[in-house]
C-alpha cells in the first residue's frame, strides 16, 4: 500500500475514533441529534481548523474533503448501533484513539514546516492539531479541559513531535520516521495507562505548606 | 421594495434582536457595561465571524459595516429602557429571533456557494452562521449551550437550509424561495413551541437500562 | 533608545505578566507542564491573535516570532522559582499587567488603522487585543470571563483606546500619544482599585423590585 493511501486510512480512522468520543460527550449531556453531529465534528476535526485558521490556511481542510462529515455521521449511527458494548470497545479504541494522536501531531507538524515556519511553532501547530479538538469538545460542554489535567496526552504529542523532528533531521525514510513516531506516542499513552503515570505539575503550591 | 433592501432590513432586525438576547444574558449575569455589549455583539455577530473565519473571508463582515456596532448600541438602549417589560416582549422577539434564524441560515448558504464549496458544507455554514453565536454567548457565560439541547433550534435552521436547497434546484426565484424557507423555519419553531416538540436524541443509554 | 526599541521591550513586559497570570491560574486549577505552558500561552497571545484572526492577517504574529514562546517559558520558570511570593509580588506585576492592557490596546488600533478600518471598528480590535486573551483563559478554566464582571478593564482599554485616537487626531507626536494613552489605562486602573470603583452596570433589574 503506497505511503500516501496509509495515511488516508489513518486519519480517516483517527477522526472517526476522536468523532465517537465527541459524540459519547454530547448524548451522556443529553445533547439532541444535530447537538451530538457538531460536538462529534469540532472533536474530530476542531484541532485541524484551528491550526489551519492560526495559519491562515483557509477555506480549512474539511470544506474541501466532505467525505469528513460522513465520517461523523458514521460515528453516529456506531454510537446507536453500539454504544452500551461501547464502553467495553473503548479499551480497543483507545489504541486507535492514540494513533490519531500520533498522526495528528505529526500531520500538524508536517504542515507547519511546508508553510515554512519554524521548529518549534511547528511542534506547537502539531499538539494544537492533536489535542484542540478534544479542549473545544470540553468547553463546549462547559467542563475543564480534561487534557490539561488528567492524561499523559498533549506531552505524548509533544514527544511525538520531537521524534519526527529529529528523525527528520537525521533523514530518515519519511514513511518509517512517522511509523516510529507513531509507535512511540502510542507506547507512552499506553505505559502510562498501565503504570498510572501521572502529568508532571509544575510545584508550586508545595512550598507553602 | 427591492429584495436586496428586504434582506438588509431583515439582517439588521435579526441582529438586533439577536443582540437583545445576548446584552439581557450578560446584564442577568451582572456583567458590566462593557461586558454586556460585548456578549450582545458575540451573540449577533459570532455567527457569522465564525463563517467568516473558516472560509477565510477576512476582515469579517462586520468589520466592514460600522453600522452592526450601532444595532448593538440599539439593543443596549432598548434593554435599558424596555427591560422589565422585556419579558413580556419576548414573545413578539421570538418571530423576529425565529426570522434572524432562517435568514441567517439562508445568508450562510449563500455566500458558501458563491464560494464554490460543496453542498453539505454550505448546509453546515448555514447553520453555523445562525447558531453558533449563541453558542458563543452561553460559553461566555459559562453555561453548556442550550442551543444543542432545549429547542428545536439547529434542525429548524437546517430544515430550512436543505428548503433553500432544493428551491434553488428546482430554479425556484430567488426572493420566493428565501421567503418560503425563512416561513418554514418559523413555523417550525413556532409549533415546536406550541406543541413542546423535544429535539430527538440519539437513543444510547436507553438500552442500558 | 528609540521608540521601535521601547515598544518591543514594553510588549516583552506585558507577554510575560499577562503569561504569569495564565500560568498561576492553570497551576492553582492544577493543569499539568503542558497545560500550564498553554494557558500561559493563550493568556498573553490570545488577544492578538484573535485580532489577527478576525483581520486575517495570518499567519499569526506569534507564528513569525519565536520570542513570544520563549516568554511563556520564561513565565513558567519564574513561577516555578518564586510562587510562594509572588502573591506579594502581584502587586508590583499590578503595574507591568495595566501597562500591557494599555500597550496592547495602542498596538492593536494601530494594527486595525494601518489595515485601513474605521475608527470605532479599530477601538473594538484594540480592546479585543488587549482582554481576550484573559477571556480565552477563564473559558479554558471554565469560569466566567472576570474581565466582564469585576473591575474596570475593558473600560479602561477603552479609555486608552480613545485618547490615543483623539491624540493622533490631534497630531501628537506617537511616542508621546502612546505613552500619555498608556500613563492614563494606568492610573484608571490605579485609582479603580484605590477607590473600590466599580464598573457600571446597565441598570435593568432594579425596576422590577
Amino acid at each position: 500500500m503506497p505511503l500516501q493511501d496509509l495515511i488516508y486510512i489513518l486519519d480517516l480512522l483517527g477522526t472517526l475514533v476522536f468523532a465517537i468520543s465527541g459524540v459519547v460527550a454530547a448524548v451522556e449531556r443529553k445533547f439532541d441529534l444535530v447537538g451530538a453531529f457538531i460536538i462529534g465534528f469540532v472533536t474530530a476535526l476542531g484541532g485541524g481548523t484551528t491550526r489551519d485558521v492560526l495559519m491562515g490556511a483557509t477555506p480549512v481542510n474539511w470544506m474541501l474533503h466532505e467525505e469528513y462529515l460522513g465520517i461523523v455521521a458514521l460515528a453516529m449511527i456506531l454510537c446507536y448501533l453500539f454504544y452500551p458494548r461501547l464502553s467495553h470497545i473503548r479499551r480497543s479504541l483507545f489504541i486507535f484513539d492514540s494513533i490519531g494522536l500520533g498522526l495528528f501531531t505529526i500531520l500538524g507538524f508536517q504542515k507547519a514546516m511546508i508553510a515554512e515556519l519554524s521548529i518549534p511553532i511547528a511542534l506547537m501547530l502539531g499538539i494544537v492539531s492533536a489535542v484542540f479538538g478534544g479542549v473545544i469538545r470540553d468547553v463546549l460542554t462547559n467542563q475543564v479541559p480534561l487534557i490539561f489535567r488528567k492524561e499523559i496526552y498533549a506531552l505524548a504529542s509533544l514527544a511525538g513531535g520531537l521524534l519526527y523532528w529529529l528523525g527528520s533531521l537525521l533523514e530518515v525514510n519519511t514513511a518509517l520516521n512517522a511509523l516510529i513516531s507513531i509507535c512511540v506516542v502510542v507506547l507512552i499513552r499506553s505505559m502510562a495507562v498501565a503504570y498510572g503515570w501521572e502529568s508532571p505539575f509544575l510545584p508550586l503550591g508545595r512550598k507553602e505548606h
